[in-house]
């Protein structure tokens, strides 16, 4: 392509978190411009927001089916190219669905949805309609998470046996003063924390190992007084092939910042990777000394595919916008090679996709469930 | 006292570990010498390691039953004052009821016996004879572990809400060559890891927070084949005062050393200890930059409890035979206090009693209910 | 300004690192685009680059001379704002004194030059022309050096005493196979690892201090047969108001990858950071536990400098792109409030400029002499 | 030998700190028991400390004249079989002449004498006498660091090319209210904390990699005002071969502990060890991944030294007083061997002799004189 990719977002009005980073990690791509946008609910917050991108007012939009709709009526040389959706959790799925019907592919925030059935069908009109579609597992865009993955594939670890998730946050552990969406069972789901920060859990352990979940048993809170979702929760987890596993989830842990860690065991050997050191893997072993496998271009031993993930050479830490950035880098070759019909080679450049958000949202289901019957659940039930 | 304390010692052979470990630890509190012993189950080992110990070959016994009966006839001034158990776990409650019987004061080792009621019995005996009995949970004599213990009673952290506690090994990840009888669950009891580390993390969390297990529901399994106690597992705990829980274990986690950590939460902030780190305790905070407390005899900011606890300045690494040691002195200080009626205070020189033995046994038992019937199990039900 | 600021850049073609870098800083800012280039001394390859970068092939230029020269010609609200040089160390010096002759404001990599002289000219000249002029010494970008700036010049460590500065790599430990402009006398400077990584370790001990060397004595080396530059290198320092130092550089400490670590200590308490580890600050204090001080919008504690610099709430890692991010939006504020007469706040922007630049050389050449000469060397004499 | 080795003590009454490291460390070898000392110059609180220790009155001197000359008149199976001295340094000197002349072997804490020439004194008579004697370099006594030597020794990292050390305490941070005798020069040394630290510092370096020091440029302050003795300082060292490198000394380093590190670069790794987290030693590489070396007398891949100073399986931490009793299980071995003719192999149980004491002194004399005529001195020319 003789241009770069443009993007349209929905959501990521001023003052958000995600949205900003949206932009930013596709902006790093070098390959994506942003062309439009209904940032927010309020036209006039979404104007405002175009106004600091300096994008032209026309293509501000006050809805998002203002925006799908139109831009659906532009020339293709001249229209969004895919649409990005950052909004509060319950819009993933009317917005998501408008896209597709519209014949747009899709980036979207985790958790695909709120409800199970809602991914679905989301799942069913994207392959329908063959429009690639992301969903934004962030952690899959490390380097080293990417080494991880090939390695235990590969089976430096020998089989595997045992899995232990644990993402602990402290952001809820006291009361808030300002209202947040999150909070809210109808914006951000009942599920809660299992949503937010489970399904970033679940995805991690099955980006690494390949293991779904054969069946689960979890233990969900709400911990803090009038709060409309879980906050906190263990889940005893069978996966696959016999590997057993527990996730421990929590938002109320306090002092916790983002700290997910993922610890993978075989017969031969352990992974350790931890989210807030993500440039470093650490691999153990029976009979032999611990290793740290480090990121870098430049990195000696590292897969392709973490090779083509890092940005810098070693010792030049890279963080979390860059993890981002491999997701929207994946993409946008995906769409490339699938709408644009480039003859380009994606296979090392990953993305996690409609059916990683499925998955998700089978667990998350599976969850509740388990909770509140107090019995093991299979996702495969649902 | 103008002597030392007399030590009479069953198991801890040539080439055992544990039994090394106490006599370090009996040494290193300057008050405790090494009198006598039935070091192993055949007398001429027993008389080796006797010889290597520098004893008198009349005081190394050939069976823990004549030390025990021979020692209590011998004048008090000469005799052994207290017995150390060091044995394989099946022989720790028949060990200890004949010393209790013959009024010796115990330590053992633990897990405290293999069976729940043995527990509860040697409870009963030992407080029928009014006798001092420590039970060797070693983490809790890190003067770290202390300090983290009476920062979370004061209040610190606010209402604990969270609890997590991971004790991973590799040590059983493989197949063994040599014969270990903590793989026969005749010896070292049914439960595995679940007596083995799993009595740790109940007695750490326990010694952190002086919360007791309200319920658990556990997932326990034997990994390899042909084994025939549970070498993984992860318990869902309801503790006390509605605070939550999770504690997994494993000896199958190749590659790990003996890592067990402890991660307590409260409404202001959370404390967590890494037994491998063992001479920092972190601190993280809702709103505040996160702490490292470090040990030390002259280190800022401490309890009485860990400054007693610390034997070297700050900078000068402690371990876990100083840990044990720390056990053995408030033993040893008790049995100053109790037996031989010396005026001396010894409240901040914590030691890991019977009781501890009793609840760490009750937790082996209901973990083992749960895990086979699938169901909740309060060990207060047992 | 209701339009992004427009970078042209001299350097950075196909396959060079510190090019990328500076485009993704730009990028990142959101306020800036590229809209030129003199990429390579191959017009050919210059104009592949601006191929890859989507630019107008008429503004992808054959010279530094040709793109400064052109684009001065253009109207103002079509020609490039300021000129970003990313090329090997001699050439910095006449492209930045072509583009300041001609109006434009510059961003340029460091050492500033490869001569003291060529340095103060620069700086003579910005000053006649009131232009501002960035040089990317990095690592004062990130908020926790932004962090610690403020503390250590608000008082918090008392009176300072002493400072040592390691910077450690291992990229010349051994024999290059493809030819570097690096290890070429006449490109990069004989000072090689001194004006390399050394500049940065002075800027970033009178970035955390406020302090300038008072003298110095260096002992620098060539360690590899056959190299005609500095590889490795220690330097005692005297810092202004009696305060004791020593800077350790290496390019030859195999196995390191970019290790700079700066470690400041008053009487107080110490501070130390870690490139390698940015996002925290470790303060240590002669009679309170340690600190670990994090990076974070939502960050409790931090300064305003700090906060201002941080992308991300804590927990989500940010790196040197980042860092690298905020010189770039420094030098942005400035040229929107001096050249575009924007009344906006600068102040807690951050950018080393010329005048750190000049001192940069300043510190290479007293270096120089005084490893020459085995003598003490103040860099006032130059 | 069918006993105990028995030692005598000069120094370490009530409250000190190296006295008791030294009896504990005696104590865990179990090989040693301590039968008499003259611990005060005070004979009363030598007697408290004797009593303490549950000595026999008539074995605790009033003065080490006394104590020296008394037991040199006792049969062979009832005297002292070696002195251990921990005094003041001053003293180390005279008690340590005392003790050879009659006889009697010596260990001795560092730094050996306060003077160069008392130091070559004592090893001559020692050499005369073939009296084992140790100097108690205890960081060389951690089975990281024997691993380290050997590691280094057989060629792992490639030809040396680069040593750092630093040393830094925050002990001298402040003024002190207790009158200590280290700031007194007449009994600490002159040198204060390059004779207290430096030697560390220097032993470790060499202890590493067998490099004697060629040439050093030292530049030592007196950062307090009314302080007698040198508390801060950096030297520039060649070693032997072309070796380069640097040793920072600082006991006013606010908030630190006692923070010794040392690495090692040579052309194909570097490896690096830090006291404070001794039971891991990290090994970089230019073309792999970085290594975790952990102790434990079943650790993986180590040399056979450092098996036999672990005392406990990997994952439980081992220290300082480990370490200190690894010298003196070195010294008994040679006591045995040499002095009982016992035929046993003491290869791999290294220790610390006068040598190394001898070239201790020759390192804080250059030191001294290189600081104050601000030139380059070599240890031989002294």
């Amino acid at each position: 392509m003789n241009r770069k990719l443009r993007m349209g977002m929905v959501g990521g009005g001023p003052g958000g978190f995600i949205g900003e980073i949206h932009r930013k990690a596709a902006n790093l791509t070098g390959e994506i411009e942003l062309v439009c946008g209904a940032f927010s609910s309020s036209p006039q917050k979404s104007q405002e927001m175009g106004k600091l991108l300096f994008l032209d007012p026309k293509r501000v939009y006050a809805s998002y089916e203002e925006m799908i709709k139109t831009e659906s009526t532009l020339p293709r040389g001249e229209r969004m190219d895919f649409v990005s959706i950052v909004t509060p959790n319950y819009l993933h799925y009317p917005v998501a669905k408008l896209a597709l019907e519209h014949g747009f592919p899709v980036v979207s925030d985790k958790p695909l949805t709120i409800k199970y059935n809602e991914a679905k069908e989301l799942k069913e009109l994207a392959e329908a309609k063959a429009l690639p579609f992301a969903v934004t597992y962030v952690y899959s865009g490390y380097p080293m998470a990417r080494e991880a993955r090939k390695r235990i594939l590969r089976g430096d670890l020998g089989k595997i046996k045992r899995i232990i998730v644990s993402y602990v946050q402290g952001g809820l552990a006291r009361p808030r003063k300002r209202k947040i969406w999150r909070l809210e069972p109808e914006k951000g789901g009942i599920a809660g924390s299992i949503g937010d920060i489970g399904t970033h859990a679940e995805h991690i352990a099955r980006y690494f190992t390949g293991l779904k979940i054969g069946e689960l048993y979890a233990d969900l809170r709400i911990s803090a007084k009038g709060r409309k979702i879980y906050d906190d929760g263990d889940i005893l987890v069978h996966f696959e092939n016999g590997v057993m596993g527990v996730i421990t989830l929590s938002q109320i842990a306090s002092g916790e910042e983002n700290n997910l860690t993922i610890s993978v065991y075989g017969e031969k050997g352990g992974l350790i990777w931890k989210q807030q050191e993500p440039n470093s893997l650490i691999v153990k072993w029976n009979n032999a000394p611990t290793q740290i496998i480090r990121t870098g271009r430049n990195a000696p031993e590292l897969e392709r595919e973490a090779l083509k993930a890092a940005f810098l050479p070693m010792g030049h830490p890279e963080g979390f916008i860059e993890a981002f950035t491999n997701i929207y880098r994946g993409f946008a070759c995906r769409l490339k090679k699938i709408i644009f019909k480039e003859n380009i080679d994606c296979n090392e450049l990953d993305y996690p996709d409609i059916q990683d958000g499925v998955l998700g949202m089978a667990f998350v289901e599976a969850a509740l469930k388990s909770s509140e019957e107090h019995r093991w659940v299979s996702p495969g039930e649902l």
